[in-house]
């Protein structure tokens, strides 16, 4: 696979970036991709500031090779996520979800590396001015919460790649060396994989939820929350209910009595298993997912993949 | 640019389509296309019998190379355009929106080829059942009509690719050589295009909706009618209202109501230029056009933008 101003940065071998997924990145996961090559990431996003300590101690033990810390915005705490990393030791950063403006002068000193993700093209320039050193750049079809703007990642990337001079890593709808190539074929540094990643030996994520990425089709995912805060998952039983109800025209309110009480139907799903009435997050990539291998397994299958299909160009 | 099975299949130079698209593709631009080495194609969705009859034995002086015929299945009569195809010499076909089970017996001959348009896995696999030779996989960021499911390009393609035998041509947000370059490593075998050859010299759109897509940004476009009839267009004064009602829950007795008189919106904007009260389809690649060349000034800088995303690659 080629090496790229992505590779440079970060200092690993794949230009392929580990997604800080909610609730299912922890440093098992992050230490095998970063072990592997890659850049594994331990998702802060459901972890309390104990356990961000703990997986960040715990990466430090699992590789000697470069890892990351993702932090969505949108947790109010995110600031006190900043300082914790910082203390512990991490030094490569990504956010997401929220103002780069605000994050950046808070995770930039000269021994880190931040990289922010985003939906548009407005979001990367915006990042580039607040100083990140590179823009993971996520289409529609990116698992969790996504863009309201829907952009889809084979135009956005270019767009995004003409707009800025930093690195660019696409993200959304990859998931195999195929997709590896057509990023960097579109001007990308590298990609960024999360739904592929979860379906790994690795990844924590309840084994139910990795055997219905396996099952998953094209049309294993649907976007539910147009109306409050668009999610991207597998159709199941609560998805489609949700998604039932918001074609009719259903309230804020409405949809909220359908969520019920279960307190978070994400860990419901994608760490206790409940495969029909928990949320599992997924990306469209989930179609390309037909097996789940250990992440070392996974990146020779990746980098088959890509050198096959570079062939194919020729 | 690669020879693939689909330049093969076809005749042409390049493995590029010119999409079929509804008002705008006369046989001006089907034979600009042709002559320069792609498959030109002279939509029939907007027109009469006679001016199908008339574009075909324009399209024949003024091109010896390969062209096609784009029929949609939404058109009640499309039985009687086959038949009108036929007669006048075409010998590519494209059908899309309907069910190619329909249209392969229709149309499928010794002197024939037969390609069906479509946004999913199954579709795929029914279209290469009822004997088409190709197929064109069209993502969500296409322009126009597009699948319920809103499978994007990146992902889609590879399993499309995977699941069929015969070439498969992807579309949607694809409007440079980095996107053809980035289809292929996908595993397609070409492209096709709508979007940007509407900002041609050639083209017979509205000078107007032409300009309009040059200034189309990222977030330029965007979907109204999922309740009705699911159309990608660009943001204007009209489909911006159309959103905000279905946003607010609006029924589709409101919606039409909307719509008004007015016999077609999309022949308004994309025809007589009415760039704020029409519909003026185009797809998320919008927003990598900013020039209005010639149909081979066009070939010639895709195939420069390809040789050099290839030449990135190494």
């Amino acid at each position: 696979m080629k090496k790229t101003r992505l590779t440079q940065l970060l200092g690993i071998e794949y230009p392929i970036i580990q997604g800080g997924m909610v609730w299912v990145s922890d440093w098992r996961l992050a230490a095998a991709v970063s072990n592997a090559g890659g850049l594994g990431q331990i998702g802060s996003g459901s972890m309390m500031w104990d356990q961000i300590r703990e997986n960040i101690r715990k990466v430090r033990e699992g590789t000697s090779k470069p890892w990351g810390l993702n932090i969505p915005m949108m947790r109010p705490d995110f600031e006190d996520i900043a300082r914790i990393g910082l203390e512990e030791g991490a030094r490569i950063f990504t956010t997401s979800a929220g103002n780069p403006m605000k994050a950046g002068p808070l995770l930039k000193r000269s021994d880190t590396v931040i990289i922010h993700v985003v939906p548009s093209v407005k979001g990367a320039k915006k990042a580039e001015e607040a100083g990140f050193h590179a823009i993971v750049c996520e289409g529609y079809e990116a698992g969790g919460h996504n863009g309201m703007d829907e952009n889809c990642t084979i135009s956005l990337v270019p767009q995004v790649v003409d707009a800025v001079t930093i690195p660019v890593a696409a993200a959304g709808g990859i998931a195999d060396g195929r997709g590896i190539l057509a990023a960097l074929a579109l001007g990308a540094d590298g990609v960024q994989m999360g739904t592929r990643f979860v379906a790994t030996v690795e990844c924590p994520a309840h084994e139910n939820f990795k055997q219905k990425l396996v099952e998953a089709v094209d049309t294993g995912t649907l976007i539910t929350g147009r109306k409050m805060n668009m999610l991207r998952s597998l159709r199941n039983e609560f998805t489609l209910r949700m998604a039932e109800a918001e074609r009719k025209g259903a309230s804020v309110e409405e949809l909220l009595s359908i969520i019920g009480e279960e307190n978070d139907r994400a860990e419901m799903g994608m760490v206790r298993g409940d495969v029909q009435e928990g949320v599992l997050e997924a990306g469209q990539s989930a179609g390309l997912v037909h097996e789940i291998p250990s992440v070392a397994e996974l990146f020779k299958k990746l980098d088959a993949e890509y050198e096959r299909a570079l062939a194919g160009l020729m």
